[in-house]
């Protein structure tokens, strides 16, 4: 692995490399000096085209856990915002000596064009690129699945026969792909759950089921676990419901889904939250949710990406 | 000592503590290589939700001098003004791991409100929370009195008796009320000049002389110390005075006061100053001045406050 | 050298030590830890009055390869722009104890009114004021032209009789400016190229030849090195020229001109380029071009610099 710029081409193999590689890494973090010198004399620059602080800091805090030195490099008042090329950025990080690249971008296929154009040796990670992925998210959401449902240290497991829905905007999340790809390979069953107006072209296609309401899916699939996605209200406002109320009572997990659902079915959220509109304050703070345990695994598989990228002991794909 | 979110409520024995071990870590900034290990592995989050460059690189670099890990979060542009309450971002700091967390905010209370949430286990520093209180601020300004009169090295000493004046917008200063606090508990006496407009509401009961004029009070009060706060004058313009002249008239350290003054009065200011405001150039830049030590001695304060919050050899409070 | 603010002043033996410096610094960063230990403790403060993200994460990433501390200070939105004098930010730094300070500043003059102000302890490195100086770019361009027509490892040579021509904003640049110093210093010969209004005052007293014809001076000069200025456009447009075709046309490095250079003409920009403007995609990624190893040498002569300037075994000027 070179790169990780997607979970679509992620073998279950590799996957599970980088998943047991968390393992390793969230057990040291257990320790009283959680800094490892794996990483030391490396360069990391966080490349952030768009603000995403709790992605940035998890990265941040990762790197330097393994004794990376970090660059933040904000492209907002840089000379990419006065039509720097995306090459000449990248050439100035190859040339400053950067080690690894940790892009975020607008544009849905920014990350591979970086990684793939051969201006850069640095290894490149994707931290979401337009609607397209967001691969440590997906695996920070399975390295959470599994240590709910095998238990901490359950390494060489996949997901297999996992129920997971997604629920949301599915038209503009990373997210939500980055999770199908991965969830499949590592052997479990995905359905979306959108009205039709935010299900992406070309769904149908996809190895996923597709449900237009919410209390239909929690009856038929029965999930293991439930993904629910941020709601950007710009965006809803703009295209598709008239107000919050009606995107809750339709596709929000309130209390009364909430209670609905089996004891141990798992509630997920990337965060932010915006509780009472897609997600109630009960299920998020209930012992099902594992928000926090997604922030807190999102540091282990962070720094199990960075140093199998970036440790020279690089397994080739 | 878990936290360190107000003076109010730091007994005086708490308060030598922080003092005398701010002389230990003042100490260390005379050698060759400034930097301990003592935080190596620990993370320091700067979470500042107003912009103050000067506070932020002043707990930046007493967080590096001990080895700790920093990283700066500000609220603009974050996810935070997106509508994240206090809470999630408080738990996303948890679950990153974080062991110390330094906050400012525009609100009375914030830290306090972090603290005692059982949001997070990581020590919580009060950087300035709206007109409440800013004890780094305070210790340090009663570190460089301590130092000034009795001494480098005076481990131990209170401040008994010494007489400090505070003077200017008393009502909107978290530095006042700060002062007062910790002054009190040292064994100084504090007075407060002020127009009424610029007093806060129930300051009577404090323990505390007020005075209406500036003259009046350095006659009467036969200050050791004189301490200048900053004028807003958004703040001042908008309601209390209409010009800077006035101001300056009535309640500035001009030239003429700061003659009149004693020649071991101290004379004090937490910066930036508003030269010709409520300072003059010849009082700031004279040998009675504190100012620049006040900034030193902040680098000090804060790696004891730090030290003693994060090293695992917590006082309970 | 305490400071390095210009290089007007710069002898030919200090500029030689500065380059020949990062020659072993050159050597350090093709080992597989890149990180040196020499300025472990040093505490170094990016104080950027301008933005500015490639100057500035060269310079950081150059300070944390020597192991210092670094601390970014933008002045934006700081208390800088409430007001405050560079008198007491400066005051400010050094009460924080920084050993050195990397200050941009839209203000010619800034950089030598710090360093000389007696403000400071710091060593002071000018990363470009206004339109008087950018010295470490001017010694990276001459570091990547020795390291071109002498080898790599030339220490102790200069660049007597090579033929540097240097086209476009001369008015506005201080790069141009500063390499125009250190080029006569070490024994090149310089040529600028502009129109008559792109020029600055009094240039015909500096020893540089003028040319208001590119061709012409391409002809005459025969230069061994063609530096291409970026180009402002709102500057260009304010004043100069109606568009960009028409600039590309009479002062851009386009195809055709590119074309009749000789083969071994080194092509120079100080990024980021606007290509199709001043340069053309040609001439920018040919072999000729040697703008990548600019941005590299950029560390290396930033890291000699640091080294010099802040090891303790500095030399007096």
């Amino acid at each position: 692995m070179r790169h990780l710029i997607d979970t679509r081409t992620l073998t279950r193999d590799e996957a599970l490399l980088i998943l047991d590689t968390a393992e390793d890494m969230a057990a040291t973090q257990q320790r009283e000096v959680k800094k490892l010198p794996t990483l030391r004399g490396k360069s990391v620059v966080n490349l952030f085209f768009e603000d995403s602080t709790r992605t940035r800091i998890s990265f941040e805090a990762a790197a330097k856990r393994l004794s990376a030195d970090v660059i933040n490099f904000s492209a907002k008042g840089s000379s990419v915002s006065k039509g720097e090329s995306l090459k000449d950025t990248a050439q100035t990080l190859q040339a400053i000596g950067a080690d690894g690249v940790i892009i975020r971008h607008p544009a849905s296929g920014a990350a591979a064009r970086l990684a793939s154009s051969g201006w850069i040796d640095a290894g490149v990670l994707n931290a979401g690129d337009g609607t397209h992925e967001h691969p440590t998210q997906a695996l920070l959401d399975a390295f959470t699945i599994r240590r709910r449902l095998h238990g901490e240290g359950s390494r060489g497991k996949g997901l297999d026969g996992v129920s997971v829905v997604i629920v949301g905007d599915i038209a503009h999340s990373r997210v939500a792909r980055s999770n199908l790809w991965l969830l499949n390979a590592l052997g479990a069953r995905v359905s979306f759950v959108a009205p039709e107006t935010l299900l992406p072209f070309g769904v149908r296609s996809w190895p996923v089921a597709i449900h237009h309401s919410l209390d239909t899916a929690l009856r038929e699939e029965q999930p293991d676990v439930v993904m629910m996605l941020r709601i950007q209200s710009e965006r809803m406002h703009a295209a598709y419901f008239p107000n919050d109320r009606e995107y809750a009572r339709n596709w929000g997990l309130d209390d009364r889904r909430f209670e609905g659902l089996s004891d141990d079915t798992l509630v997920m959220h990337p965060g932010p939250m915006n509780r009472g509109l897609e997600i109630s304050s009960r299920a998020a703070d209930s012992s099902q949710s594992t928000v926090l345990e997604q922030v807190t695994h999102g540091v282990s598989v962070r720094m199990a990406a960075l140093y199998l990228l970036l440790s020279g002991e690089r397994i080739e794909s």
